[in-house]
């Protein structure tokens, strides 16, 4: 594996961001949290998930397939460990107990000393050390960096994402938790590639190196 | 022409409003108006129009061309006239005087006595005032609403708008002016297109009728 001072080594891990936003840029509808989910309406941001519509009381079966899984298909194969933030594990009421992506999920909490044994989860104090424990567990594969806001957004302002994928739901939902609230830090991206499906639009970014 | 109460007529002219913003949701970077154009770094958002760079200080020269302006050519292919808000137009600096569309050009404003004589824009008290008289003045085509956020917003909340474009430039701006500041409407969008390029990707929505 290369490495060293003479620009950055083409081998080494990437770190991937992605989180899926409404138009008007909300990454949760109003009132979310680990009895609400994502919040009023907020469901339809991940429609695109699920092939369509589903609720908390009805949830879907299996991944997407098809376009709307062509996306994520192509991003789980290149990425051999996940970090995820507490407040979205509550949220997604742990998976029901169980890590759902089969890879290292490591979760940033400020109380790592709740990690649930033997649910496949990796509690972790601070988003830097997460994504550090990541990249030795990827195996030389990618890191996904899947959000909340919260993470991605420190992640983003610690330098440490390649890239950033913004998947846009076809909902304005009026109301929630914005991705980018609390940060006045300007960046330039590079677009890096787009599709289109009935339920997103994925837009993928290279974050450039400062 | 066809119109009547069994449904929309096909030969209805078409609103289409369209806005560029940043990846967090900025029309506008900070600090904008008549002395700032588009505020702190906000010329990044329309990098698009000039396939690249330019400032206030150093405007660019004519129309963008390729993949940059495939598809405002097609928009302005569409329609036969313009909507635009009073602080867009003092925030453009009059666009130096000149309607710059060749197409009747309506700016929503509370004083509409304020028209400048002979230059080409009608002032008009509105957004509803405003768009009826676009769709009169558009000799059977479309009419495009450019923005400001605030004439979008009150706009699409009228029922008025029958496809939406969201232009995202490649930029986290950190602050700024909303689009969707101030409006609590949740809207089911259909996607009907994307297309990306190296400074801005497209994404054209269908607005349902309610």
């Amino acid at each position: 594996m290369s490495s060293g001072r003479l620009g950055r080594p083409t081998t080494m891990t990437s770190v991937i961001a992605a989180i899926t936003t409404s138009v008007d840029g909300y990454v949760t509808g109003p009132d979310d949290g680990p009895d609400q989910g994502l919040g009023e309406g907020g469901e339809r941001l991940h429609y695109w998930v699920f092939r369509g519509p589903w609720s908390a009381e009805s949830p879907p079966e299996g991944p997407p397939t098809g376009d709307e899984g062509g996306w994520l298909t192509e991003l789980m194969e290149r990425v051999g460990a996940v970090v995820g933030g507490r407040w979205t594990y509550e949220a997604a009421g742990h998976w029901g107990g169980t890590n759902p992506f089969g890879l290292p999920f490591f979760i940033v909490t400020h109380r790592p000393e709740d990690e649930p044994p033997g649910a496949g989860f990796t509690f972790v104090n601070g988003v830097e050390e997460a994504i550090r424990a990541a990249r030795d567990a990827a195996g030389g594969k990618g890191v996904y960096v899947m959000g909340g806001a919260d993470v991605i957004r420190q992640a983003l302002d610690a330098g440490l994402v390649d890239e950033f994928s913004l998947i846009i739901a076809p909902v304005v939902l009026g109301g929630g938790k914005r991705l980018f609230d609390g940060s006045e830090r300007s960046l330039d991206l590079e677009p890096i590639g787009v599709r289109q499906t009935r339920y997103a639009t994925f837009i993928d970014y290279r974050v450039p190196r400062g």
